[in-house]
């Protein structure tokens, strides 16, 4: 039994007594705690090795007192997973030296058993949920296919994706066959993390923005369905599509337990395109943290009262900044735990 | 007069026999033409020289059939104006090593007068409308004041401008008052620009799509609406705020005559935040002219009947990519040209 189980509540659609709050990237490189790891051990060894995820994915819970846990890991394991060799430099981000181009290309990636491929995953999960011994539930995830079919095309960040994009154009059935891959993997990936004990699994759709309605309906939407549709039994399931507020609707209609959402649609007009059912997550411009304390607390209490009280769980609208100091983080984390207590009252 | 006025009497809310066509970016490194003149001159010197921005301005009118011409310029040379400098390495991004960030900085910058800073502009734009010779109208430009200050005060490109906005949030009154020097300097650069013969004027606001809705109404679009006041009565105005969207309504208040848009809002979207009058300028993702021709003219196709033919300017939703071919930006051209005609007849 948890003894915090806030998140879960709202999720499945309760009132809670107060909101809950977790950050994307809680734990991150603006905990100093995290920079020590990170000075002694690259990053795929931080994911690799369960006592380093687990030590990492714990830090936010005991330093900022956030609500939920997030497992430590990288949407690029699953291309990994794949079969694509991932380098991860940290001030330049990801390079993958072999991207997918063609159709022989296509042909190294193979399907793997992720309980051999990913079993690193699990078994930090499970170390994790014995370390948090029931103080807050932990959340799993996962990138969404066309994300990762970004970085699979592209081999590297871009502000564009003009290369994933022009391979989804000129080579769709190839496109297609991909995203589907990684769809399989992802499902297979995210069961295995159910059953080794996460609570929620997010699915980060971090480049779905970059596309036009119809073509995120294309190329992201039925491959977020289809693993919304294999995991919403089992598990609750929050969908983020950074910048895709124009399909909110439709990512309602996948039966998705929340959305997240960024700060570039306001909660208000979000709930009118979403509905009044679904959980929303968000929405905190993340450099607003950057704002003097008195700043943070006043906007947060804000985004509080725009969201309404339920059907919330607040968020920052995309990942911690590096430059925001931990003293502000936690300005965001308590302000929405004093506020939304007694507003909700 | 002009041989050539599509794009002014859209402008001005006239029905016209076809749809006019220009695209952003239109003079640049997919050209190459364009590409030698940029091996053998920097790039401030191909700004800054009239005969080479003349030429360079004039390429694609005579290589693409674009209905317009758009000043070959940066909106940098605003900040430099001010006394900012710009470094622009190419591959890298602007540079500017002495950015804004503190109240001496600020004492740093003057209003210049632009007939002496920017004169070099003006007999460009002289130039330009002497070869152009009414075969089409030209464009000016400038940056909207909040994307500069997001130059002047991170002092580089960013995926965040995370130190921009921290400038705004902790030192509000500084960051108002830079914002106001900035927009002073721009009436008086584009007042310059319409009295050397530019037809219409567009400010570029790169990154107003990185602000909440309530942020953008703050810190961008009451300057964009200073400047819009102070022109419009002698020139034809366009507002382009990437990613703006949930303002659109706000921005027709201006009373600008046209609303650019990105690919990620539907035209019908567009039309029914910005209402019926408004003219809308673009919005064909720029990665879709990797696509195959036959795609680009399906597609363009489509997007023209989505604008419903009237009260449109054709466009992409951000500039032109480098690796787009030729003849591929062509068929976006004369697909606009020869579909709009047989549509609206």
């Amino acid at each position: 039994m948890l003894q915090n189980d806030l998140l879960l509540r709202v999720l499945r659609g309760e009132k809670t007594e107060r909101t809950p709050v977790w950050m994307m990237r809680q734990a991150g490189r603006y905990l100093p705690e995290y920079m020590v790891l990170r000075e002694k051990y690259g990053f795929f060894e931080r994911c690799q090795t369960p006592e380093l995820a687990a030590a990492i994915t714990l830090q936010p819970v005991d330093i900022i007192g956030v609500d939920a846990a997030i497992l430590f890991s990288d949407i690029l394991v699953v291309p990994q997973a794949l079969g694509l060799e991932v380098q991860l430099i940290e001030s330049k981000g990801p390079i993958l030296p072999n991207p997918i181009k063609t159709i022989n290309d296509l042909q190294r990636i193979r399907i793997p058993e992720v309980d051999e491929t990913l079993n690193y995953v699990f078994d930090a999960i499970k170390l994790i949920k014995q370390e948090l011994n029931g103080r807050v539930p932990l959340i799993g995830f996962a990138g969404a296919p066309w994300t990762l079919l970004c970085y699979m095309v592209q081999g590297k960040g871009s502000k564009t994706f003009d290369e994933a994009k022009a391979f989804c154009y000129t080579q769709p059935e190839l496109a297609h066959q991909l995203l589907q891959m990684i769809t399989d993997t992802t499902i297979a990936y995210l069961k295995g993390q159910v059953k080794a004990g996460v609570d929620v699994v997010q699915i980060f759709d971090s480049w779905g923005g970059l596309l036009s309605k119809e073509d995120f309906e294309t190329l992201s939407l039925p491959y977020i369905d289809q693993i919304v549709q294999a995991l919403k039994e089992e598990t609750l399931v929050i969908i983020f599509a950074k910048g895709a507020w124009y399909s909110l609707k439709e990512m309602v209609a996948t039966g998705a337990h929340g959305l997240g959402i960024d700060w570039c649609i306001a909660p208000q007009i979000a709930r009118q395109f979403a509905g009044s059912n679904i959980v929303l997550q968000g929405n905190f411009d993340p450099a607003k943290l950057l704002s003097p304390v008195p700043v943070i607390e006043q906007e947060v209490k804000k985004m509080l009262k725009d969201f309404g009280g339920h059907h919330h769980i607040a968020n920052l609208g995309h990942g911690i900044l590096p430059n925001v100091s931990v003293d502000h983080a936690k300005a965001f984390v308590n302000t929405v735990k004093e506020y939304s207590l007694v507003s909700t009252e």
